[in-house]
């Protein structure tokens, strides 16, 4: 497609898609920064009401999801393919449902004190999240293709990131944690907050593509 | 695409893919149905013996898949995008892998007795499957997109709930369960139940988007 | 799409593409036969050795992802659909990816004897990483459509024998391990490993996926 194909698609005219999308991003903003103050605290009580308030922001999420479907079915003209629509709302609720798994495991699960990986991927997955929604914003704009490329290469150093200290934390549990059932615990917490990071990553996936077939 | 995309599209004229997939859809059914007489016995024999059957009827699903690419290689003409039956078939595919997975590990982990959430998620299954079967059939037939729409809704749910008893299982097993080793049983047994309601969901999200790519 | 519709695609005349693809089939069979080495060794320091270089094939590999984007951005003519162009560099990606996680988990779980399955799901992984080189090989060529397919279904049934033999593995710990956390780390290295050979299923979903759009 050429230059004309970028145009085409990228019209900065759409009102109803790309206002959803900015939702659906700086929902999981809040979702990241909850959990942020999830793994910081030990107030058990406090944390079952951040768990309740993530749950919130999910169903939040949900609701924005269902209302970009009943969007496509009532647009003949979407800003960029119907499928590509569909896939990014769904990428970006995947993403929600795995911070909410994430900080629902550590209240079940009876967490008392988050650990130093858990607060690092945290920090990680608020920041992946920032550029989710960074990318998402300038998706309006044409000019900024390069921005959003750069957004999703850094998505990407975060997954990366986020990996490494998973797979050095889950290591550091098989040195020095001797009970067993302690480990599988702080290892599937760990492993929810890595998976966030993971659908992040598969969101950037999405955009790459998009990009890819209007460029 | 324009209401005439739609006719073109789901003309109920394709004696071809429809049956097939209606095949598939079928065949889910009586896997998720075998998985729950699996998880009603205590009798490590006749588990053997379903296991075997699911097996068959995996092998026979895997049949199916083949059919449909070969009718792919034949037709130049298809009820909808060569690369979405490719997506469907596919994904059907995969939740017949999972059943058969999870049906697999409660003979080869030698469990002597399916556990309360063990049966909850196998309902679960065999409901997600008939929800799936459901929406196949009625591909064939455009006034019905509203309910293809439902039962993806449905399907949705269904994995919701499955996901919510995976987890609460799963902290019951920190809470009660003391010996590590059957702890790791039960919960790889559930993972691959809970992993094949999260199959169907692929299932009801390639439908959506055939759905929004036709309307 | 029409005979016609297939030279029109696969015109072996595509001189940036199918080179980087073929590029990045080898690398991966590169990775795997250090992984074969990586299993076969009892010596730490060595396995560090050959993770480093593992390593460096992943940074490799990743930058011939890079370059197709690259192309991507320069080439207003691609020999296949630009999407599929990004999903198949991002499934071939994900090979490199868990063939180094796989590598890396050895090292970091300070892993003394891989298992006589673990060298097993090795082999497996090279036989898959060579059918994947193979397909990718054979995508300039269109009189070899069927090879590709025999490729796919070899690929498929490599994953199978990988999934049997991880089943198996799991199993035999449940019975013969008695220490848990020794156990835990065995079924994960295991399961890095066989998620490898799911990765190139993947690519093999890729691959029938085009040609089945351009067939």
């Amino acid at each position: 497609m050429s230059l004309n194909g970028i145009f085409q698609y990228f019209v900065p005219k759409d009102k109803k898609f790309f206002p959803l999308f900015e939702q659906a991003g700086n929902n999981l903003i809040d979702m990241a920064q909850l959990l942020i103050e999830n793994v910081n605290t030990t107030d058990v009580e406090y944390r079952k009401e951040i768990c309740r308030k993530i749950e919130d922001l999910e169903h939040k999420g949900d609701n924005i999801t269902h209302q970009i479907h009943l969007e496509l079915g009532k647009n003949f003209i979407t800003p960029f393919d119907r499928e590509d629509i569909h896939a990014l709302a769904s990428s970006l609720d995947d993403v929600a449902d795995f911070i909410h798994g994430a900080s629902n495991r550590m209240d079940l699960y009876k967490l008392v004190k988050a650990t130093q990986p858990m607060i690092e991927i945290a920090g990680l997955i608020l920041e992946a999240t920032e550029h989710v929604s960074k990318a998402i914003h300038e998706l309006r704009d044409l000019k900024n293709i390069r921005n959003i490329t750069d957004s999703c290469v850094r998505i990407n150093s975060v997954e990366n990131k986020a990996d490494y200290i998973f797979d050095k934390a889950v290591a550091d549990l098989f040195d020095y944690e001797k009970d067993a059932i302690t480990l599988i615990k702080h290892k599937e917490i760990l492993s929810a907050m890595e998976d966030a990071t993971d659908k992040c990553e598969d969101v950037a996936n999405v955009l790459e593509s998009i990009l890819v077939k209007n460029a």
